[in-house]
């Protein structure tokens, strides 16, 4: 008798060990893709630690991650149109999905409800719900006479419901918008130069931009306008007509915004462009170490960090955004590939690959914290990206 | 035997459900102070419901709050000194001190280590480890010959652990910096104006306006200048020459941000004053229904939502803030005191104090979605604020 009152006690005092180990805050998580063996890394930006790991995801390249409105679940994009659910707190795989043959990319609605993917394979974009990943709706890219699918790139959320993105093939951007229980209404815009290949929107959801990878200069839409139309920015944006060799083309979601300037990669040259984030014109150009891939803001806008293309990736540069100095070099190693803030960012998280190194940084003296080993690491995204337009 | 068995499993499976259900994420969680009674209301922005509430909380007068970096804990600054640490999972007190005899806001660092909490008396702030809430450091706000102490306002956090206060009798600004394991520093601002009676620091941690009760004018220090100083702007901004009847004074934490617009409260007028973001010149007007008290911006700064003083303070307006248009206008009841968007800026909260209700709105069909009961609500606090500089 004695001992089985034991054993309920010990049951008892372990299953409260147990609960109280599982509650836990989310604000202050992330997930680091480690590419090649298709798995995240589940980490906590306070501890500076990883809590679990997360496997079976496929193919892991290019993927990228939204999070619920409660920070809880990373919905994952792979390559090979898996679209996985993950639990940050239980480290598991909620569920998996393959939606489509080749994608590219996601995004969650304001309202935390809907998540889009962009799809190559079959070209479009297919909703569903965050809860069960059931289906939505879906959008096949369908354009011209023929009704061919384009490819799908560049996929944003807006506020109220609204996506964006781009066809590839079509040269055309999209609007979907999904009112609450309303009709969902497609606004088209086409036209808008030749292979689109990658866009962003502003963090206020202002303004959605689309680099050409056909031609020189971005399709630009102010969605604020009453009647909002595409028109050319930056005609002198792009490979130029010698065609520079590109080793990468730069990533446009990597534009920073500090203040009433925008920081954005030059396309083959060892340059940043300095833009006027109300006009989008060119103002100004910063000479730097490679072709740069991102050039990322930290939160407050007061600093830019840089990295390069191949052969150059092995080091990351930070630019004051007012007086546009270099202030700091370093070389944190081989294919230092992606840089992730902490939301108020006093600190950096930068994957290392080649090294299977992730290193954490102090962004007011960029004296090392940490450094975890990862497999591989390439994207990193942390859960306040939920709360934010765009991401 | 059995018996005791089937004990075990039951309170194995009940541990379970225990444990999962405490299991959540903390990204779309929140706090309603409830001022008279001592009391505040744990709220869920997903579904929009109470979830548990937390009781003797002391004088919750102009009570505010910020949050722990993971989102689980809310610090809550009541009128009576009192530090409220209060665990949003659980929905329980961690630990309250009395840490002055009247104090006024609080803020925390951007590490999430130090909270510190602006005090009339004794004046000055106090500063505590956010785990603990164990002392850490205490700046008495000690000025001129007789080294009086001041009535403490306007403290704000900037990045790299910077606090920025302003000392109400001394009519001075004081940012103390407290570098990680570094030596505490306190640069100090004189001759800043006559009594400062709030303050606010913009969402980049750039610029720190504090508001004069004394006299006309604001005064801004621009943190980013090589050698930040003070200087004197919107000359007019105040009660003006004939000292205008002034039912209550505008919060400055209000001002909104849309763009390179910012929408600030009059004093005393009927009015909305728009100002430059750059230069922090007044560059119009827009006429509203009463005597504003928040103005603040729906987080795309598409919208500013305003509320306004007694007797008039049963009304909100929305305006548009690219045509200065009132697109909108309701009347949700008496006493509509605060308002607090969603992080992505889908839904407003506001509390309606004299009816005992804090209702839920859609912003962009200004449907009412939900409305919970609450007594005598004021202030509202989600947890994304602990992701944002300066809140």
């Amino acid at each position: 008798m004695m001992k089985h009152l034991l054993g309920i006690v010990l049951l008892a005092t372990s299953c409260i060990a147990a609960a109280a180990a599982e509650r836990r805050g989310t604000g202050d998580l992330g997930i680091v893709v480690e590419r090649a063996v298709g798995a995240v890394q589940i980490i906590d930006t306070t501890q500076r630690r990883v809590l679990s790991r997360v496997t079976g995801l496929g193919d892991l390249s290019h993927a990228s991650a939204v999070f619920s409105r409660d920070g809880r679940h990373a919905f994952v994009f792979g390559r090979d149109g898996g679209l996985s659910k993950i639990d940050l707190l239980t480290g598991s795989l909620v569920k998996r999905i393959v939606q489509a043959g080749n994608s590219i990319g996601g995004a969650i609605s304001d309202d935390g409800r809907l998540v889009a993917v962009s799809n190559y394979k079959p070209g479009g974009v297919r909703f569903f719900d965050s809860e069960s990943l059931e289906p939505v709706a879906d959008i096949p890219a369908a354009y011209g006479v023929d009704n061919e699918l384009s490819k799908v790139v560049g996929l944003v959320d807006a506020p109220g419901r609204r996506f964006l993105f781009t066809l590839y093939d079509a040269g055309e951007i999209w609007m979907a918008h999904y009112p609450s229980g309303g009709v969902p209404k497609i606004t088209k815009f086409a036209h808008v130069g030749e292979l689109p290949y990658d866009a962003l929107i502003t963090g206020d959801g202002r303004h959605y931009v689309a680099g050409l990878f056909g031609e020189d200069g971005l399709a630009h839409i102010d969605l604020w306008a009453d009647k909002p139309v595409v028109r050319r920015i930056l005609d002198h944006y792009g490979r130029g007509e010698e065609k520079l060799p590109v080793y990468k083309m730069p990533h446009l979601e990597g534009w920073a915004r500090a203040g009433d300037r925008m920081f954005l990669p030059a396309v083959g040259r060892h340059e940043l462009l300095v833009i006027d984030a109300t006009t989008f014109a060119e103002i100004g150009r910063v000479a730097v170490h490679g072709q740069p891939i991102f050039a990322i803001a930290r939160p407050d806008g007061r600093q830019v960090w840089v990295n390069f293309a191949h052969p150059l990736n092995d080091t990351i540069q930070v630019i004051d955004t007012q007086n546009l100095e270099i202030i700091h070099e370093f070389t944190p190693g081989k294919a230092a590939l992606h840089m992730e803030f902490t939301p108020r960012g006093e600190n950096v998280w930068i994957s290392v690959r080649d090294a299977d190194r992730v290193d954490i940084y102090d962004t007011q003296t960029f004296e090392r914290l940490e450094t975890l080993p990862m497999d591989k690491p390439s994207g990193i995204f942390f859960t306040a990206r939920a709360n934010r337009i765009g991401l």
